[in-house]
């Protein structure tokens, strides 16, 4: 008979519960989003649900309508009442008995979570301290799938260093993003906000499309080009952007001062406009 | 309230069970072996809880005692009773809300499953078609993890060209191995079997390392060294292994006969030596 084992509890497999049979669980083989609302109103959602659509055609996950989630994340959010929500979701291939090669019948799971977006106002206003890793991902980093693991990694050793995020480097030297954000570095000078261009390297951050707009509206040069570690330490200013924190300053990078250890007035610029944008586009 | 939602249904989050909030799923955070039995008897079976043990430290999963890792699989294989077992298990970091930094606090969790192997002998007898595809895996390949999407793309892309395995080949255009198997091609005046050398490109594949020994112990030269897809489809026989399935033979590569689509001879003299080895050894 087949048998399964959950922790010490052996079982027969076909008792096995669904979820332990998640293609999700077992290869990663889903994609996700992140949403956050800002006063009851969800920020960028069509922006988010098209990524979504996209990672999902691109692992070939078929059958899914998008108008159906969009409409699951709307009840989800209106049932949890929160002002502030933070809004996970994924969908994985299916659940079916382990084998690389999918069984193309089966129907993908969904889960989502939605939860009160907790704000980390001390990191806003005095800055965070980053490192550099080596980015040990995937070459499909432009999908947004349940293949994390060397985020984690990198995650981990950064918090060892007392680093609140991990800055991630290829392997011929320059940096693509942060573990779990887009980067930003700055000549304060020139008035040039640089990051990483698009393209397999790098998730296509929708913060990071959003922080382009607001800069260009703000009269504030964006160019896209990679940057090496020596040229992110030597910058002016520095930040990362994410959705559950939009515009958060860097004021250390691999242990050097960047901006005097406050934030840069370029970047507070920023971090002010973006929020003018967010309540006129939500 | 926070809330969670499983495909249709909407439930507080409190109530959201606890494989629903397993790292592996949001993260693939955990690491995995498949071990076989032959005739009531595993092989290889402390080679393959020393490469879980290595899997376990390098991404950090500490806390988890081998030897009831053992325990636990006797004990199941014994349960179910089969002559010829598959069993794979993981252990993934732990169930807590998603967060990509990890609560250190918390216990891992353990999955295993046991079922009858099926053979595949028109495969054995007949050899099977390959394909080459990009390797997209990340830069760890040595750790046997859950982040597994890159192999089952490419093998979702070999089956429709109608092969069945996906040879993954690196940047630099050098096969690595396949999505779910080892790789060798061998020069048939000479002798020599090549492989892929060990290094984070590729998994510490255990029946590889088997094969290895059983072809020198057959006085037949292995060379670790990496192929192109030219010098592999140039080459008189070709041959895959996994644990599973140990030796299949390779008939076509990306659409070329390879040995005259027939089981070469020094691939059905390793292929037998294996059966004798396997023999001898559990």
């Amino acid at each position: 008979m087949d048998i399964a084992m959950i922790d010490d509890q052996m079982l027969p497999m076909a008792e096995l519960a669904e979820p332990y049979l998640d293609r999700g669980l077992y290869f990663g083989d889903g994609v996700y989003e992140v949403i956050r609302s800002y006063d009851g109103h969800l920020f960028a959602f069509n922006e988010h649900l098209a990524r979504f659509d996209r990672s999902l055609r691109e692992i070939q996950i078929t059958g899914v309508d998008i108008e159906s989630v969009r409409q699951k994340v709307l009840s989800a959010v209106d049932r949890a009442g929160y002002e502030n929500a933070k809004i996970y979701f994924h969908i994985t291939r299916c659940s079916e008995p382990r084998n690389h090669l999918p069984n193309e019948d089966m129907a993908p799971n969904f889960l989502m979570t939605v939860s009160e977006l907790e704000d980390d106002p001390e990191a806003k206003q005095k800055g965070i301290a980053v490192s550099t890793h080596p980015d040990w991902r995937w070459k499909r980093c432009d999908i947004k799938s349940l293949n994390l693991l060397a985020n984690v990694l990198a995650r981990i050793e950064a918090q060892k260093i007392g680093a609140g995020e991990a800055i991630l480097v290829d392997d011929d030297g320059m940096i693509t993003e942060g573990a779990g954000s887009a980067f930003f570095a700055i000549d304060g000078k020139e008035k040039v906000v640089f990051t990483r261009p698009l393209g397999h390297e790098i998730l296509p951050s929708i913060t990071r499309k959003m922080v382009m707009q607001v800069a260009r509206n703000a009269g504030i040069s964006m160019v896209e080009k990679a940057l090496t570690p020596h040229q992110a330490a030597t910058s002016d200013e520095m930040f990362i952007a994410v959705t559950t924190k939009d515009i958060v300053p860097v004021v250390q990078f691999d242990g050097i001062e960047i901006s005097s250890g406050k934030c840069g007035s370029i970047t507070k610029r920023l971090m002010d406009e973006f929020q003018a944008f967010v309540r006129a586009k939500v």
